[in-house]
């Protein structure tokens, strides 16, 4: 089996980890070889990722000696690889293809807005922070809600590129849950949180759910106010 | 033809939209509509372009009703739809084609660590401003180089992904062609140097070069000490 040749080295609550694990799943590629390691404890850049990924990030991805470690590089290439094993990912029509190319992209901005309201502490070391930074990361995280909130109200399906579940879904279902996680408010966004709810028990994304989310909430809620 | 059912409005020096032109050329679509608006009259915000893409960004793409904006799901969508016209973009072998994509998100970092350093006066406001966070970019893009330059000496082909042209090319080039234009040192970085040497005269990039440039160099050589 395919699975057995392939290893994934992740962490708990990393978007792009979760990416992966989700195409995996959805490409019924369950039985991969995998090993959980801390960010906290700065395993990501132990040898052990260096020596497959020179950049020390999460995932690391290796499908016997094909190194592919991007999630978004890891998830286009398990669907061209595996095509017609589990659930195909990329649409055949154009125009929904077209659709779940542009939302997939779109998706890395609001990944990136998303981060830059919540990992601003981490990023910026204390002596750089503004609060007008951080105010406009936040107005700029608002404007994304809008188009996203938009494009789930303005569609053709209950997915982000249509009828179907979609890489598009793949790629974006964990900002999604980050944003909730971290408090934003279901009253807010409707069709966020109802394509959330939607998606927040499909067997794939269940299955790779952030083992230290089932632990509890400890985030602070840091956009409740968004 | 198909070209005459595609509009493109694009920036001059926008290394998004010179991947969409590269990847247009290289699928022999030649002819499309194309508009060049401008960034320092704030075009990229008008109406025109407000129609196609909420974000108001360049490059806005429409292929008939079918509206394809960022410039990585152009490239993909292209390469989909126009698979057997112009040159092939994604290799067929499996270990090819993986570190294509890998390469080609790869990519989206470079571009990211170049633009935190040429646009960190165009991106933070004036009293925002730390002298730390640019000196901490410029080491960041000096790792980044680091890489680029170890991938180019130990790949098996003169491309990014090996032996023949790929969309990581069309994707990258971009990127490098800015580095040099901003001044970094072709002695320090023969790797670089060489790959931008061997693609510049590439007739889809020729055709497709920022028109700005050809009026001489205006660019402050921001990387000249990188």
């Amino acid at each position: 089996m395919a699975a057995k040749s392939m290893t994934l080295l992740w962490g708990s609550g990393s978007c792009p980890c979760w990416r992966a694990m989700i195409a995996l799943e959805e490409k019924n590629l369950q039985g991969y070889n995998h090993k959980l390691l801390s960010f906290d404890k700065m395993e990501h850049k132990s040898q052990q990722v260096l020596d497959i990924n020179p950049r020390g990030q999460l995932p690391t991805f290796k499908h016997g000696d094909t190194v592919v470690n991007e999630s978004y590089a890891i998830c286009l290439y398990l669907e061209s690889h595996f095509k017609s094993q589990g659930n195909q990912l990329i649409p055949d029509g154009p125009e929904e293809q077209a659709l779940m190319y542009q939302r997939m992209f779109e998706g890395l901005t609001f990944y990136e807005k998303l981060g830059s309201v919540i990992y601003y502490d981490w990023y910026v070391p204390e002596g750089e922070r503004h609060d007008s930074a951080l105010k406009r990361n936040k107005d700029g995280l608002v404007v994304e809600l809008g188009l996203w909130e938009g494009y789930l109200s303005k569609g053709s399906g209950s997915f982000l590129a249509g009828k179907s579940f979609s890489l598009a879904d793949v790629v974006v279902f964990p900002t999604v849950a980050f944003l909730f996680r971290f408090g934003l408010s279901a009253g807010r966004y409707p069709k966020l949180e109802e394509y959330y709810a939607l998606l927040k028990d499909r067997p794939s994304i269940k299955a790779s759910w952030p083992p230290h989310w089932l632990e509890g909430p400890e985030e602070e809620l840091l956009l409740k106010d968004i």
